[in-house]
C-alpha cells in the first residue's frame, strides 16, 4: 500500500476523554474513530490489525476442530426469558422493538442462541462433542464506556459454545481450549498469564481467564514468585498465617474507646497488633428481589474483596452503605463487631478468621470494643454465623500452592474460558439421548475472546511515549519504506523497486510516498507502530540506506543493494 | 472435513413457509436456520459459502484500490437528522434508544457514517480519490420479510462509497466499478445482466443493477433480442410506435357506452383497436406531509409502471385507490378520461400518448366516452397536464437502442451502483477545498452487493429438483467422498487416503465417512450441492470408483489408481 492513497490521517493532539495509551495512540493514529461513547468506526489500518487477530484466532480454533458459525445479531427476547436473563440480565442488555412490536435483544453473548441452534438438530451422544464458534458483533450497554476499544458498548467477540455428554469430556475440551489460547496469544507476540477466575454473570462451575499483562489493567492478579500460581484477585487464595496473640486476655472484656473507630486508632489505642483486630465492613447487597444490609468481616490488617463477598451471599451486586442507612439497621458505626450484633443481620466472617482468638473488635456499642474474644466460642455468635474466603490477597501473602511470597500485577481481560454444565442446556430443555436412551441436558462449556479488545491490549502492552509499538505478527504493515524526499529520483526509484520486491515475497510492506517532510514521516512511524523502517535518504547516493528497529530503537546502516536479503532474513529470525 | 464431525444436518421436510428453492434448500440442507421473522443463524456450511463469497469480493475490491473500514453498526440518529433521512427513511430503519435514551438506528445502509467519517478527515482535493467500503452486517425492517435469504431483516451487504473533486472522476470509478462487479459475479460463476436502474431511496444522478438471472426472480428485467440493451423494468424505455388511427372522426364526440368501464368492453363496443384508447390508472401517492388521489393515462395497450409512476411525481409510495375514494375525489370510476376532468385532480399522461390523436377515453360522465379526442389539442386539458415515462415496456416492443424487439426476463438485483452527487455530502455539509480554495462538497458514489443474498441468488439460478448445484466457486466443498460402506476396510483405507492427498492440494474437500446407507449419502450430496462425488464402493475391489458431476449428473468410471490425478485435471479444467 502507499501511504499516499491510504486512507490515514495522524493528529498532534490526543482527544481530551482519552487517558489510557491505546485510547490515545488508536484515534492519534487515524485507526479508529468515535462514532457515539463506547461505538468506533474502523479505518483501514484499524480493520487490517482487526483482520489480521481474527485470521490468527480462526486458524487456530478450526485447528481445533471447532466450526466456525454465525449467530444472528439481534436474538429474540423469547429465548432469553427461557433462561431467566431477560430479567437478570441489567441494563446492559439492549432490549429493543420491531415496527410490529416484537421484542428483541442486541446479542452480548449468545448462550441461548447457540443452544437454540443445537437442541434443533442434536438428539442423540453420537453426535457429541461439538464445538461452535463465531467471530462477530456484540453489544453491551456499558454504565461507563471508557477507555477507548478496551471498554465499548460495540464490539467484535470470539465466542465458542462446545456441547458434551458428560462433565469428563467436557474437562476434555475445556483443556483443548485452553492450549488453542496459548496457542492464539503466543501468536500475537503477547505476553500474558493464564489465571483462575471468578465465573461471573455467566455461571457454571469453573472458569480462567487469559491476561494481557499490563500496566494500565484494569484487573489485579496475583501471582507467585516462584511457581506457576496465578489467579485474579476476584478468587486468589492463600496460605492461612497462624500466629499467637502474644497478649492473652482471661476473659471477653468490653474496653472504652472514646471516638476510636479505625483499626489503627483502635490497635494504636489498645497497644495491639492490627493482625488480632476484626475489621467491620458494611455493604447494601443487591439482590434479585430485595436490598439488604450485610455486614463482612475481615481481620484488621486485610480488605474486603467485593466478587468474592458478593458470591458469598448470592447477590447480584455490592453498593456503598450510607452511615444513615448503617444506623437504620441498628448498628453503631466504627463499633461493629460479630459479638452482639443485631439479630437481624446477616453477616460473612473470613475464613482466615475461623479458629483465631485473643481478638479485638466493636462491641456493637458506642465508644467500645471487645478484648479477647475468640471466635471459637461458637455461642457468642448468632446462629447464621458463615465463614467464607472474603479477603482480598496483598501482595507478600503466602502462595497457596508452595507457600512463596505472592506479588500483585495488573493485567487486561482477553479470554475468558467457562465449564458451564446445564445451566442453560437445563432452563432451555435442551437435551440428547445418551447410551441408554435417557435424556439428558447437554454439559456445555463455553469460550471467550476480546477480538477487538485484543488491539487496545496489545497496545496497552507495547508501546512507548511516542506511539504504538506493534508485535510483527499482528502489525497492520511490518516494513514502511520511508522516500526521504520525493523530489529525488533515485530515491522513489529505489523504494520503489524495493516496495515491490518485499510485496511480491508476501511482506506486508506500507510505501511512505507522501509529498511531508522527513521528520513528519519518522513521527508517523513511531506513532503508527510499524515494526520495522526503511529509510531511503540522502546516504542512498553512498549506497546505504538505514533500518530502523521500532521496538530496540536500533538504527542499522545497510548497504542498498542488501537491503531486500537483510530484511528477508531478518523477518524470518525476529 | 469429516461429515461424521460436520455440525450439518439435513431435513427431509421443507418448512411450510418456503417456498423458492432457495429458501426450501438452505433449510433442508441446515445451512442456516430461522431465528425470527427474516433473521437467520448461518450454520457452518453457510458460513463457508457466505465467506467464499466474501473472499471473491474482498480481493476484487481490493485490487480496485478501495479501502476495506468497518463502520458501526449501531449509528446516532443524529447523523440521520441531517440528511433528513432519520424521518424519510420510513419503518424499516429501526430506531432505537440506550439506556440513557439517547437515539441511535440499526445501520440499513451508511451513507450517512462514512461521510461523517470521511469530513472529520478529508479537507482537501489532494486527498481525494477515496472509495471505503465494509463487508458488513445491516439491519432493515421490512414489512415482509420473506423467501428466506433473498428478502430478510438481518443481512451481509458489501457497501462502499467513494468521493471525488469532480463528476468526471465519480463516472471514472462508477466505470470502474462496474467493471470490479462484473469481475466478481462472473468470478462467482453466475448468470447476470447489468441493467439501467431506479435510483430509488438513495437518489442520485444514475444507477446500474446487477441481476442474476432466474426464473424466481422478483425484478423484470428488459433486455434486447439483439443489442446489449438491459434495463430494469422500472426504467425500461422504448421505441415510440407510431400507428394512424384508420377510422377518422371530424370532431370530438361524446358516445353512450352503458355499463362498459374496461377498456376491452369500450373497444369491442365500439369496434376500436385497443392502442387508439386511453386507459386510466387511478392511485393514491403517499408523500411526506400528505396523502392525493392522482391519476395516470397510459394507451388501452399499456400497463402502468408504478416506480415510474411514484418518480413522476415525487411521491414516496404509490397505493391502490378504492372506488370510494376515486368517488370522493369527484371521478366517475370506469369513465375516467384527461378531458374534462376534475380541476383538483393531479394528473400524468404517458409520454407515448403526447401527439396521438383519434383516440377513446372516459368522458368523466356516467355511461359516457369521448371518441376523436387528441392530445395536441391542449386547450381541452388542464393547467397541470404533464407528459412523463409511466408506461411499462412489454414483451416485443421494440429496443429504444437497435429496433428490435425485446425482451422480459426475470432476476435477482445481487449489486447497485449509484452516482450519488452531492445528495449527501451537500446537508451533511461534508466539504473540501479544490484547486482554487474553494470549499466544495464532496462527489460521491456508493456501491452495495447483497453479500448473503447472493448465496440464495447463486441457488436460483443453480439448482434442480433434488437440491443445489453450487458453482465451483462458491462451493463450500468441491469434492464429496462418499464411502459406501463404512464397514468395508479397503473403502475406508482408499477413500481417507485420497482425502488426506486432495486436502494437500488445497482441494476443498468432504469425506463422507458417517455411518449411514449410501442412499442417504448420495441424497444429502444431491441436496448439499457439492460438484462433485467419488464414490467409493463395491466396484473398488475391481480397481474402478465413480465420479459424480453434479450439474451434469454425469458418471464417470475411473480406475482407483488415477483418481487422484484425474480429479486434479478436471477441477483444473472445469
Amino acid at each position: 500500500m502507499r501511504f499516499s492513497r491510504l486512507f490515514c490521517y495522524t493528529l498532534k493532539e490526543a482527544p481530551k476523554d482519552a487517558v489510557t495509551p491505546s485510547h490515545i495512540y488508536l484515534i492519534r493514529g487515524g485507526y479508529i474513530k468515535q462514532v457515539a461513547a463506547g461505538i468506533y468506526d474502523f479505518a483501514p489500518l484499524g480493520k487490517i490489525v482487526l483482520d489480521n487477530i481474527r485470521d490468527i484466532i480462526k486458524k487456530e480454533m478450526d485447528n481445533s476442530g471447532a466450526q466456525e458459525v454465525m449467530l444472528s445479531f439481534i436474538t429474540p427476547y423469547e429465548l432469553w426469558e427461557e433462561t431467566g436473563r431477560a430479567k437478570k440480565y441489567g441494563d446492559e442488555l439492549l432490549r429493543i422493538e420491531d415496527r410490529k412490536g416484537n421484542k428483541f435483544v442486541l446479542s452480548p453473548t449468545n448462550e441461548e442462541s447457540v443452544v437454540d441452534l443445537v437442541r434443533s438438530y442434536v438428539k442423540s451422544y453420537k453426535q457429541l462433542p461439538i464445538n461452535l464458534y463465531q467471530i462477530n458483533l456484540k453489544f453491551r450497554d456499558e454504565a461507563r464506556p471508557r477507555f477507548g476499544l478496551l471498554r465499548g458498548r460495540e464490539f467484535i467477540m470470539k465466542d465458542a459454545y462446545s456441547f458434551h455428554k458428560d462433565e469428563e469430556d467436557l474437562d476434555r475440551e475445556f483443556n483443548l481450549m485452553e492450549e488453542t489460547y496459548k496457542k492464539i496469544f503466543s501468536k500475537m507476540g503477547l505476553d500474558f498469564r493464564v489465571v483462575e477466575a471468578d465465573s461471573g454473570a455467566i455461571g457454571g462451575s469453573g472458569s480462567k481467564e487469559f491476561m494481557v499483562l499490563a500496566n494500565t489493567g484494569e484487573d489485579d492478579i496475583v501471582v507467585c514468585s516462584k511457581c506457576d500460581y496465578a489467579a485474579n484477585i476476584e478468587v486468589a487464595k492463600r496460605k492461612t498465617i497462624k500466629k499467637e496473640n502474644p497478649i492473652k486476655t482471661e476473659t471477653i472484656e468490653e474496653v472504652y474507646t472514646p471516638n476510636k473507630k479505625t483499626i489503627e486508632e483502635v490497635c494504636e489505642f489498645l497497644g495491639i497488633d492490627p493482625f488480632f483486630s476484626i475489621k467491620a465492613v458494611v455493604k447494601k447487597a443487591i439482590f434479585d428481589d430485595k436490598e439488604e444490609i450485610v455486614v463482612f468481616f475481615v481481620r484488621g490488617t486485610d480488605t474486603l474483596e467485593e466478587t468474592k463477598a458478593k458470591n458469598a451471599i448470592g447477590a447480584i451486586d455490592l453498593a456503598d452503605a450510607s452511615e444513615e442507612e448503617i444506623k437504620k439497621a441498628g448498628l453503631v458505626p466504627g463499633f461493629i463487631g460479630p459479638f452482639g450484633i443485631p439479630s437481624n443481620i446477616k453477616y460473612v466472617i473470613d475464613d482466615d478468621l475461623r479458629m483465631a482468638e485473643e481478638l479485638v473488635c466493636g462491641a456493637n456499642k458506642k465508644d467500645y470494643h471487645i478484648k479477647g474474644a475468640g471466635l471459637l466460642d461458637a455461642n457468642l455468635l448468632g446462629n447464621l454465623t458463615i465463614y467464607r474466603d472474603i479477603a482480598a490477597v496483598k501482595e507478600g501473602d503466602l502462595c497457596p500452592k508452595c507457600g512463596k511470597p505472592l506479588k500483585i500485577t495488573k493485567g487486561i481481560e482477553v479470554g475468558h474460558i467457562f465449564k458451564l454444565g446445564d445451566v442453560y442446556s437445563k432452563p432451555m430443555n435442551a437435551t440428547f439421548l445418551d447410551e441408554n436412551g435417557k435424556a439428558k441436558p447437554f454439559i456445555m462449556g463455553c469460550y471467550g475472546i476480546g477480538v477487538s479488545r485484543l488491539i487496545a491490549a496489545a497496545i496497552e502492552q507495547n508501546h512507548d511515549d511516542k506511539g504504538i509499538i506493534w508485535p510483527k505478527e499482528i502489525a497492520p504493515f511490518v516494513v514502511d519504506i520511508i522516500i526521504g524526499d520525493v523530489k529525488k529520483e533515485n530515491q522513489v526509484k529505489f523504494a520503489e523497486n524495493l516496495y515491490e520486491k518485499l510485496k511480491n515475497e508476501n511482506i506486508k510492506v506500507l510505501l511512505d510516498d507522501r509529498k511531508e517532510r522527513f521528520g513528519v514521516k519518522i513521527n508517523d512511524f513511531e506513532l503508527l507502530g510499524f515494526p520495522y523502517a526503511v529509510i531511503v535518504g540522502k546516504k542512498l547516493k553512498d549506497g546505504i540506506v538505514e533500518i530502523r528497529d521500532r521496538r530496540s530503537d536500533e538504527k542499522i546502516e545497510v548497504k542498498s543493494n542488501e537491503v531486500f536479503d537483510f530484511l528477508k532474513e531478518k523477518l524470518k529470525k525476529d
